[in-house]
């Protein structure tokens, strides 16, 4: 009994130094060190404690901690278009020469005339409109490569920096707070997947199973006697406003717990999580900070956010001021 | 040290009692009980322990180890005819009576008529359409409902059992032993996304999010206030074929390292699992038991298996004798 004594309180001296114990981490070591103190950060904190506990009312079994987040505006930034659109203008321009009837039909003609209002005019459907074309044909394999290829060397515009590093710091540690709390996250985006896959897992932490976004469709072939599969000039599906939860029900077969948006084609997957029973965590994100990111809502082109921030306020969702609640906005260079 | 020593002998002599040992656990306890010696289970345990040992070669990291399963005649049986049908066919005669049309309509005529053949005729599509007619404009929660309630009364007609208990007890154990080591296990399904959901969790351990199959369209809307998703009559996805890879694509955006099929609707499942790189496992069900299940193959109307057979010699896949290769068919009652 002696020696198991000695045990005991080497460990606890270990424990000691190397700041761990048995109290909640959270008030040990800050999960969330880019979010300032704040009613934001608070209500994160106060839900992931109430839904891990086993002895609260609210607990929920680990396996049911599905956790939703929208990519464009809520885990990476979204102006001034959205990156797909301009991975989707690199193409077009690549394979103009090719394409002498893109001079004379939209959404293409915008491209090439570098007409933004037209382009922006065109909206998500037209982004889905100059993938399709500028990608029909090719196996879902060559496509992986040619995205791949293109965030290795395309620069962001306004912050001369790769795409993926222009992913939300204090997000990426929310993302991994929540894993810690054994939650599944998922994407849930009108993004298209097949251009989201190949760099989610390294950036995000997020596997290719769990990124539901829009898609073409696609059609096995026998080619050189290898079965591949061809991306054809067809949508498939659309995952924007009404259709996430549709996406949702689809491929996860459960409600999530908590949902995180920050545009109105957010508001019906945040409306569906809300409504299940239990403890819920809704989240908008508010583009507030014209210095650091950029300053918009109900009048922009991009991530126009009106209806679902009356409804965040109905509801008391969680809305992020991106200027006040986020110490950094992105990982440092 | 000697307190150390002390601690070190009470850990050896407690795996000793218990079985463990730092040996692979296939030389200790066999992971496949059910299975009898022979070939199948042979290359089972050797894929396993070649992509699990980091020394190997061929050696796949947890996060890309998919194993892709069948349902209808893989984990559980599919004779006299899906059981997914059987379930529609008691909707159909249940609800008849508010659809007087149905009496000179198929497949609703052949149903009304106990016309098996007529039945068999309108095949997989024909099942699909039966679940649109019957389930149109129910919730998903209300369908999950009456899923659960036909199960829990429902019997086979031959083995006078419960249709989820006519589940393979060779296949759970394979389920089991594959995510003992790490493997993610799918069902890829022809059968219907909401008709597998509420029970292949308990039953085989699959979480509704590793649940690919067939669908129909749903739609979100506001009822009462409150969101729901309905059903509509209308075919989203049909599972079979060439769109199981197109499926498995979709959702999961990685290739299977391991697939297991019965009929030549799991051809192209195989072989785009067959045609990645590395160490790959492929196994067919050929069931060859008319005594302790059924017998069938090329000439069956459900769960046809000839195409797919020649495919398993040419690229020497693994087919299990269902009579030879299996000690027991179902779980004890």
């Amino acid at each position: 009994m002696t020696q198991l004594k000695i045990l005991y309180s080497a460990i606890a001296l270990s424990l000691a130094l190397t700041g761990c114990s048995a109290l909640p981490t959270a008030q040990i070591i800050d999960p969330l060190p880019s979010w300032n103190e704040g009613q934001s950060k608070t209500n994160i904190i106060h839900f992931v404690n109430t839904v891990t506990n086993p002895l609260n009312p609210d607990y929920v079994p680990a396996n049911e901690r599905i956790a939703t987040f929208d990519n464009d505006g809520t885990l990476w930034s979204e102006q001034p278009i959205y990156f797909q659109l301009l991975f989707a203008i690199d193409r077009v321009k690549q394979l103009a020469p090719q394409h002498p009837e893109w001079q004379y039909t939209q959404p293409f003609k915008a491209v090439l005339e570098n007409d933004k209002q037209a382009l922006l005019a065109a909206g998500k459907k037209g982004l889905l409109e100059l993938i399709m074309a500028t990608h029909a044909g090719l196996t879902s394999a060559e496509f992986t490569q040619i995205v791949k290829n293109w965030l290795a060397t395309a620069k962001h515009p306004k912050f001369n920096r790769p795409y993926t590093e222009l992913v939300f710091q204090p997000m990426l540690e929310l993302l991994s707070y929540l894993r810690a709390n054994e939650f599944k996250t998922y994407i849930v985006s009108g993004g298209g997947i097949e251009f989201m896959r190949p760099w989610v897992e390294s950036v995000y932490g997020i596997p290719p199973e769990q990124v539901i976004g829009s898609s073409i469709k696609t059609k096995f072939e026998i080619r050189d006697n290898k079965p591949v599969l061809v991306r054809l000039a067809k949508i498939n599906f659309f995952n924007d406003k009404a259709d996430k939860p549709v996406a949702i029900n689809q491929q996860i077969g459960r409600r999530p717990i908590a949902a995180f948006g920050n545009s109105d084609g957010d508001l019906q997957m945040l409306q569906w999580t809300a409504a299940g029973a239990g403890a819920r965590f809704m989240m908008l994100i508010h583009h507030t900070d014209a210095l650091r990111e950029y300053a918009y809502d109900k009048d922009s082109h991009i991530g126009k956010l009106d209806q679902a921030m009356d409804f965040a306020q109905q509801g008391n969702w969680t809305v992020v001021d991106m200027q006040k609640d986020w110490e950094v906005i992105y990982p440092a260079q």
